[in-house]
């Protein structure tokens, strides 16, 4: 993988709470990161906050982390669908310079207000902030949950 | 994906800690879960607490839940490598019965002291506790990380 | 307490976020999850999602468990009342595998929308999941919190 | 429960990651609060840091709290044993002036460097800090876990 | 800063999941539990839960704490103003005797249903409970968010 | 404040668990993010995992932010002495494009092995990763605790 046009962004300093059993970076914790980092990506480039992870393709760990490194998310759009976005995601260790985990494709789902597929009409990357939403949006109501 | 064979143990209660923004169950913590349970089947079948996830094939996220559902998560055994361990894997929502996600393989690496592949000597799934370890396993020390 | 009938489901790897500053397992984070599994268990018996924990009898904590312990839950109807389950509760340390705690009696209510104690209608423990609701049960409205 | 001689001092506000999936206040919080408190009472009563939860006596729900309400735990030795103390807890909702849970009995034993029981030598209630530790109690060593 | 007039409440027991990655209480861990015992101590001084951090003073990291040490926290009103609060903090640690941090001034803002600041009526300290609210407060609706 | 020279780098989406119990956001969560992103940038700049935050000025929260929104943390050194690092911070609403607070100096030190200040050897900002340490640094050691 590429990461040229990946843009890194959320850093995380390990510390004792994010370690698993045998004192290495837990698995759980350093998907949870990127699930959250890669939805923040996909508003900024919907230009809406009701988006939906829909797939990730493999997940290769390449290497660990320990107490007190830092690590980098970053992520790249490689395809706008009419209703999805897919990215290319990668994790980083910035002390020992090595990637941790890549994802070639992450792909959300623009939702409308009843939770259904909906055209976010764009085809580009964004690099400004043009797209992103100006208003509070509200969660779902429970008679509106995703279908997609 | 066939669910025969899968045997479901760990289940969650969602609860409002577990909601992402719009108000549906967070893909991070459902990742973070099922994290802990292949680990855990992991340490069961390769006798070992020293184990790390490898790889983990394509995740389709088929439905979402809601606060108030309860999700079990499912494993099962499906190729027993010499150092390592492939496992199948399904989520499911206990109240809509529907799949959450699936993921075909987990691959998991039996690890020694030193953090180097080791051979764990199985070739079959256990139904027992056999292979469990009856003594606690050390964190790796600093010098010894996991080179896999 | 005879343990002869109780299924254990949900298992925990224990983390360093799970151990107090002696270094063994929190007991508060081993109440965490005997209380959330035992909610579980009352919403699958009950077949109501709107329960809630009455009275624990006498706890023991037997032995303890530390970092890179599994651990697992189990819990077991013992009395059907008419808005009441009674059920004994059992953790155990998988790998040492002792006792952690026991607990004789956990009582649930089952509460109807209004946050009143309601006859459940069941006098046996059920292994299926005929009685699991089936509808995303709502959280209780502010004007109508549990009365019990 | 008389609860005058009871010292309430931590204090809570509830707040959404502290709910259940019914919107009132999750019971596995509720013991995590209480468990951490006791332990912190039983340090100043019995001046050490390695003491261990040994029992807990029936625990009564009596009221629950909803999101915005303030709680606050309370604790009174009531018998010092030779290598234990015992205390009564109370949990109240200071929104409502409601007694959201009674524990007449939490046992506490006081443990040496190895893990082993150990006299405490007091046999009386302290309200000053004369007994507080002064130096940072490190934690067990993996050979010498609690035995108790 | 005098502390003569600072009462402790709220203890806490340093725990590995509240150290940073160089083995000492995190920062933010200690940010976290001054702030929410400071909007506690703001509803009992101006008898209501809508309030909302307005300032801190510079805050001085005088000494840190480790794993095993008791933390309190102390708050003191030193000024009423017309829709708002200001008080004097110190955290402590209770083994070795020090001051962990100190705040000169945090002032808290008084909030009507509306989200907008609001007299308070008080002009004084009170060691009773007489102004704390008896009914519950519900959250802001997402049209009146505070505005201060 | 000028923010002109500020790079904001981590982002979070704000969800249930990060809301106080008035539905916006916790200001405690706030305070734990810009704490870790500080620290993470003091390393970046002086080249040395262990490192400790001495001072925060006045810290002014001009904004909330409520569920879904956006936020994104910003940092930027203004002066550099021997052994410390001051900053300035600002934190966004990037949904409603308010500042959320501004804190004008945060001081951190930097430390050596024995937890003592040490001289860092820098006078300028880098944008480069050049000082990144690449090695990994170990905890204190119990018996040399931070002494700044």
């Amino acid at each position: 993988m590429e990461s040229g046009d990946i843009n890194f962004h959320t850093r995380k300093w390990v510390r004792p709470e994010d370690l698993n059993a045998n004192g290495t970076l837990f698995g759980g914790s350093l998907l949870r990161w990127i699930d959250e980092e890669a939805t923040i990506y996909a508003i900024l480039q919907m230009g809406n906050g009701r988006v939906v992870t829909k797939l990730m393709s493999e997940i290769n760990f390449v290497s660990s982390a320990q107490q007190g490194d830092l690590i980098e998310m970053g992520l790249c759009a490689t395809k706008f669908g009419k209703t999805s976005l897919t990215m290319r995601a990668e994790v980083r260790n910035m002390i020992t310079r090595s990637s941790i985990l890549t994802i070639e494709r992450i792909v959300f789902v623009n939702l409308d207000a009843n939770g259904r597929p909906a055209p976010h009409g764009y085809t580009t990357v964004t690099y400004d902030r043009d797209r992103l939403p100006t208003h509070h949006i509200p969660a779902f109501p429970p008679q509106a949950q995703p279908q997609f």
